[in-house]
């Protein structure tokens, strides 16, 4: 029997009590029989609760208790839960998260950490919800080099963007039905504002990799300049637009990671990807496009992809952890002002003279046009001059 | 440094060697340094090959080697194949192969023979090629229960119906064209008659379920009735046809597992799975739908897929092993006549009386109809009498 303690009893922590337990709506059996629910820990009081006996308020106890093996970390933010996941590894226990924020920014330190004593560190729930993305991504594409990562890695902001495009809501009233239903939270400045989807690509470019890709040499625009016009001239153009977190291995070894918004053509499988769901196209030199989708988040199917690496560790399988990565290198990475690609272009009035392969129309007011792949400065110096409405990045 | 043996040069086989050795178009390193390529056994001459010095005639000669720990299979059939495998895991090397015939018929066997030995059988490639899937399947989604997997299986029926969709070729020709573009056999009978598809929702459906489902208990239909007159209906209806490896997990314990050809929705994301790709839905009670989605064959694509396990067990990686199966359960089974589905209709002349839905119209001759949904049996009851050009299930 492995001990389990679970930290945070929101969302992901009472989901991924009631699997270990069996005790939960619809559940008909434990996760596992090896599996004990021991400890939940939560500042807050559950007296009505099927798991009452199991509350704690203070670490220490679990810290201290050597039958507890496995730490389970659902807090969120940085402060305490890295303190607390930095004390469960010097104790000896393995640690599993869902806690994207602490892996893209720590990672690197806690998995040295966990090796240093002879634990695990595991992390599948911090990307793609339930969708089983990192441990495919390290084993079974062991024989692969990555040669790009490109995903839409966050719901909030895609279920906005499904709703610009086949409801007519400004990004205003999109974001605000988003809230309304519980997909958004009323302060959403981490989703629109990218900075989710910035950690989510940092973890899965520092798997991809094998060095720690930091959030902070990631630049990363969010979705709050997207306008009801561009969707317009987007689909008069057949094209989608998805907010994108890029990772792309240069032939010389660099890597180019970023977070922007693209248009995204209807025959890409990424145009497809709608309201909450979330997608991930790893290409691979020998697999080629492999892509990876479904609910990016959710109580339950974070919770599963939780437990799965709690199981994975109850069952012996340490030696299934992904590779350490070693220290940041920022002379690997190469700003995306390198990085050439097609744009959409909408001007107040006027003509473009250089790059522009097709003119769109489109029912909004001002003229579209599609240029052939350059830089952003590129780009920017063709504008010059020009009254321009917006830029997009178009995948190509 | 780990031995391998590698069975068969043809296209997989041959893969495999340039991945192992490094030696290949576009290779820039070895997949795994621990791993030295010792053997490769061909009944043919290669006396150019790169490989030379590796070939060998007879089985023996590896099945004596005691340097010799892992042994890839890409003979294919299931005589030599079957043998071989047998004597492998006998003498105490484990085994990776991409042999879906082998897999589907002796999974059980031949992975408690490998228990027995204290080695390991594994065979990602067998299912989906180069997409990661059996190990996602058996070890991210420990914590859910499978309800149903859903698969796009075969590249080359699906080759066939995006020609006859997209292109408005006939069945015969653009199987002629699959077959002239190498997509399809010379004999495309295992292919356009379901039975790969077949293996492969076999060996989903036994990792999932956690016994041996076999062939001979899957009713298999393939695509040759298909026609451009049902292109059309579905088009109209605003639907796409693809031939489907369906296993549901009823609430009451049952299985059916079945291969049909199926309308699908363009709103659900396997319509969109165009020319050689595939794709596989699978539905944990946790999850929700996640997908697998990438090229399902090719020399590549499935070369890598079989390295990643030979890696995976060269890395001390036994006990990520796939669960074992249980013997075949044909009393868990019920007979896909007990599935309620929508179905289209088309009729030469008269209307239906009963459980139409909606009346679809088309270029074609005839009429068209969407059922509500009902068992194969009920609707050829409610069709006695009336002439019927075809009747395809709808995916709901």
């Amino acid at each position: 029997m492995i001990h389990v303690a679970v930290l945070g009893h929101g969302v992901v922590g009472s989901g991924v009590a009631e699997l270990i337990s069996g005790i939960g709506e619809g559940l008909t059996r434990k996760a596992d029989e090896l599996l004990n629910l021991k400890y939940i820990l939560d500042v807050r009081e559950f007296p009505d609760s099927p798991f009452a006996e199991c509350f704690v308020k203070d670490f220490s106890v679990i810290e201290a208790d050597p039958e507890v093996e496995i730490v389970v970390e659902t807090i969120g933010g940085t402060a305490v839960a890295l303190d607390f996941t930095r004390r469960a590894l010097t104790a000896g226990k393995s640690v599993v998260t869902s806690n994207k924020e602490v892996v893209a920014n720590y990672g690197q330190e806690l998995m040295e950490l966990a090796t240093e004593h002879g634990v695990t560190y595991l992390f599948e729930a911090s990307v793609g919800g339930g969708i089983p993305v990192l441990r495919p991504l390290n084993q079974c594409m062991a024989a692969n080099e990555i040669q790009e990562i490109c995903g839409i890695l966050n719901g909030t902001t895609n279920y906005i963007f499904t709703r610009m495009i086949q409801g007519g809501l400004s990004f205003e009233a999109a974001l605000k039905e988003a809230q309304e239903k519980g997909y958004a939270e009323q302060n959403p400045a981490a989703d629109v504002e990218g900075h989710d989807t910035c950690r989510k690509i940092c973890i899965l470019a520092s798997i991809a990799f094998g060095w720690h890709v930091r959030p902070e040499e990631v630049p990363t625009v969010g979705i709050t300049g997207v306008t009801l016009h561009d969707v317009a001239f987007a689909a008069a153009a057949g094209k989608k637009i998805k907010l994108l977190g890029r990772a792309i291995h240069n032939a010389d070894g660099t890597i180019c990671t970023y977070v922007e918004p693209h248009l995204v053509d209807v025959s890409n499988p990424l145009a497809g990807v709608e309201d909450v769901f979330n997608a991930i196209t790893v290409k691979g030199n020998a697999t080629g496009d492999v892509m990876f989708y479904g609910r990016g988040a959710g109580k339950m199917p974070t919770a599963s992809a939780v437990v799965a690496d709690v199981i994975a560790i109850a069952r012996q399988m340490q030696r299934s952890a992904y590779r350490p990565w070693s220290p940041s290198r920022p002379e690997r990475s190469v700003s995306v002002d390198t990085l050439e690609s097609p744009w959409m272009v909408l001007l107040r009035d006027g003509e473009l003279s250089q790059g522009a392969e097709i003119q769109l129309s489109g029912n909004a007011e001002g003229h579209g046009f599609l240029v052939s792949p350059m830089t952003r400065p590129a780009l920017l110096n063709t504008l010059q001059g020009l009254e321009v409405l917006s830029t997009i990045r178009v995948l190509d």
